[in-house]
């Protein structure tokens, strides 16, 4: 089926992960198919662009019967990516890096955290399988080891520096937390992560509830 | 000029928050005036997107002279509401919480972090004006406090006991962490921050960098 996929806009990529994560859950209720009504009003999308957005990977529900739970979700998973494991390191310690090296979901996914790195050592809560590395190692730790995935949550102007070093050291994706955005290249993606952003757009949000 | 304002859709709201970023920083740079091709170039937006974004708030740059710095960014804050001043409240102190909750550039922005409740009190590291409280107390601090916005960071179950709460005392927008989504409804607003949501994305990009 993979090869029929062709282009997928980004508005339903980022759908995707929020399909996969309800097929999960509806498969853990012992639900074997699911309409895309019931899709609809679980994830606060409309119903037809839940079916206009699985017929982009030749999805297509049966009247009266809606989606088999267990091959949608088998599809999504493989349309993500999720089929092989990836290796992830994060740069800087502080509180966003130490909840990404803790968070328990990335295991259950087949996200590998090896390495954190930051300028100290002192005061870092990792799982003890995550090797704690200062940020001058980063190169020539990139040389030996496949990294997949490299989480950027240092100061922006650190950030940069970083991403360059990345860049340089041909890792393919960067997760970045840093206030100031990372640019793509046609070797590199970037998922900006920005907490500002999202705060202010949250207060656009409620300053506007009722006028639109 | 705000009389204006009809209706920006969301994916120009979400690019605001950049340009207002951006616009801060060029005044910081000592710049008087700016081109839209120089912010397509600092964001990575085209340029004539940059020019049909302004225009949705009746901003339109002039030919060979582009955007006066200070006006387009105080324009864009008073668009986002970011006036006036918000008051937060964290529910869960684990690293995401305390990293909100130690964020210095809220209060640049006048986001005023209140308080942080959790089960337990010990082991939080958090400025020291901001109270630390058990999360059986927010129904009574709701009570006697104005909060503008709830960010919840706890696990998913808990986050839906607590945007219930939320919305019962009235509490307007929901800044969400958890790994689960939180709805939103006719009195309250909600962004959802979900990180696992945000690295399978990454991932898809990952693994079709060379195919769109």
């Amino acid at each position: 089926m993979k090869d029929k996929i062709q282009y997928i806009p980004e508005v339903v990529v980022r759908r995707l992960p929020k399909y996969y994560r309800l097929l999960n859950e509806l498969e853990k209720e012992g639900k074997k198919r699911v309409s895309s009504e019931l899709i609809s009003e679980r994830l606060n999308i409309t119903a037809s662009q839940v079916r206009q957005d699985f017929s982009h990977f030749g999805a297509f529900g049966l009247q009266g019967y809606g989606y088999t739970v267990e091959s949608l979700r088998d599809e999504i998973k493989g349309i993500l990516g999720l089929t092989r494991e990836y290796n992830i390191v994060i740069v800087g310690a502080g509180h966003i890096g130490q909840a990404l090296a803790n968070y328990q979901g990335f295991k259950r996914e087949g996200i590998n955290v090896l390495a954190v790195f930051d300028i100290k050592k002192e005061g870092i809560s990792v799982p003890k399988e995550v090797e704690i590395l200062d940020v001058s190692q980063l190169k020539e730790y990139a040389s030996k080891h496949t990294i997949d995935i490299i989480a950027i949550t240092t100061q922006g102007d650190v950030a940069e520096e970083i991403a360059k070093t990345a860049k340089e050291v041909g890792i393919p994706s960067i997760w970045n937390f840093a206030h100031k955005d990372i640019m793509p290249d046609e070797h590199t993606v970037v998922e900006n992560i920005n907490l500002n952003e999202s705060v202010f757009t949250l207060i656009y949000m409620l300053n506007n509830i009722n006028r639109e």
